[in-house]
């Protein structure tokens, strides 16, 4: 029997489940914790939902956010853990060790790197998003799509996948995604609310990135910069600059885009975004991480000195591309 | 027997057809007129493509675009006419006449609005994009989907639904994307092309309109100026200023977003975008026209005069909606 049809199993005999999504929590993680809770309550379960985080306000408006729990996970060891989206306990920052005490642990995932810290686990790295595996078992389940699930998968699927358009898309994701819109949603509203809507502070931040924007390597090199000051003065968060790293690489001739961010004088985070190159290769030799197209680090020192250590790292790899 | 039906009989029956689309081609005038030809070419039709206008660069990576004529249609009545996503014969500019005088004409489209002056009508509004009717009949002709007619199917399809996003967007649509991605299409590059890139000219002009944005109405309106010397000033052509307009709807809070680009010292353009209102009522007030959430006008006047009269009907048509 595989953990799939073990967990499909366990999923219609037990009746109380605890499910918890990761840290910094994005459209996946909310739509698969929303729509997977709803579908249990539908069968009589007695569900709580977790979330190690901050709901961001454009996600506010699924019904049921309101329910997550933030801040305390009480232990009780046999109740079941449904963990989703999370490719290790670490991701469930404060309530990583009351959920690793539990007796049975559901690991629902799609990353490539999930280590299975599950006492079952569905990894299918396959999927577009967590959103799909979700959909996947609810149709097993027989739970019947209503209008709040199927925003809740169509949320998670279409934020990781970037309305359609990342490679990660696949054939089924399309198959998904027009079930979901049979089940009566509007597509339009929600993605204006998910995908278009900035605040204007995020402008003003645009705009004091674009004024400095820089050229090197005859343009294939896009460099913006910001600082915290510039940051607070404009009226932007943290969040807004999500986002702003991106327009780097949507320049036109542009290989690689690179957005510095004074945290300090003593400390810069380096964001870098490519169509085409290996940027986890680069953002790696600056000790630091990510994936392939979108990567990072966070290096010591001053603007300057930390500038010409990453355009040189960034010149070598251009230069020298498969090294 | 149906047109459709009879468009079928037609397509397997002859030998020789002109394929023609609309002005100012976009990508779903484009992707059909690419699609529908090389899928009559794949049954040994002989096929001309003509479109009455630039193929902006974006799209004409598409295979097949180099042999689009824009100059010059030589008349011949026998010859069977194709018309593509073309609500009205004006919309095909130079070509208009030429394609009136065939015996035989086939119009595909899916404008409510089309007016139906084929001699064979196929019009569905149901569709998201020409290029789902496109799909349909070549699926009926049992054309093979290869990689280069999926890629214009997808690009007609993605660009007419902004990468499935508006609210046109229909299960079907999302049905016939899944079938083009087995076609062995890649998402991502597609995407990222069609939509995220922009020339740097593009970014240098986002600057200025934003450096110039005011809010109205307690930031219920907001309002971006350009003007053909700033246009030109930071190098962007007037391709650039598309995109630039959707911003001001796309700020939180917005209700009605407005472009103005002055022209000259007696003339201003101006854009209307909205998520909730009817801006094409408030265009027609000021003798322009367009969609629902996207419509316009073109004033004669000073700026200041022009300004003022708009933001009096903007202000009244916020103030008194339905009316």
């Amino acid at each position: 029997m595989t953990d799939r049809a073990k967990i499909i199993e366990i999923l219609k005999k037990e009746s109380k489940f605890y499910l918890i999504s990761h840290m910094l929590p994005d459209g996946d993680s909310i739509g698969s914790l929303l729509a997977m809770g709803e579908g249990l309550q539908k069968m009589g379960k007695d569900v709580r939902l977790f979330a190690p985080g901050y709901i961001p306000g454009k996600y506010r408006f699924l019904e049921g956010t309101e329910s997550i729990v933030h801040e305390v996970l009480v232990n009780d060891p046999d109740i079941t853990m449904i963990v989703l989206d999370s490719s290790d306990p670490d991701r469930l920052g404060i309530f990583k060790d009351a959920v690793l005490k539990s007796k049975v642990i559901i690991n629902l995932d799609h990353h490539v790197t999930n280590q299975r810290f599950g006492s079952l686990n569905y990894v299918d790295s396959n999927a577009a998003a967590t959103g799909e595996i979700v959909y996947g078992i609810l149709q097993e389940l027989q739970v019947e799509l209503n209008r709040s699930i199927a925003e809740s998968l169509y949320v998670a699927i279409s934020t990781d996948t970037g309305s359609f358009k990342y490679e990660n898309t696949t054939p089924h994701t399309h198959r998904v995604v027009a079930s979901l819109l049979e089940a009566g949603l509007n597509p339009g509203a929600l993605s204006q609310r998910i995908f278009d809507e900035r605040p204007l502070s995020f402008y003003m931040l645009m705009k004091v990135a674009i004024s400095g924007l820089e050229m090197y390597e005859g343009r294939r090199i896009a460099v913006m910069t910001l600082s915290r000051d510039l940051r607070e003065s404009s009226g932007a968060s943290t969040d807004d600059l999500e986002g702003i790293v991106n327009y780097t690489r949507n320049i036109e001739g542009v290989e690689l885009g690179i957005l510095f961010y004074v945290e300090s004088e003593q400390e810069v985070k380096v964001g870098f975004r490519s169509k085409t190159l290996d940027v986890s290769e680069l953002a790696g030799n600056l000790n630091g991480g990510g994936h392939i197209r979108a990567a990072g680090c966070r290096l010591q020192g001053d603007f300057q000195t930390v500038k010409e250590r990453v355009l040189r790292e960034s010149r070598k790899m251009l230069n020298e591309p498969g090294v």
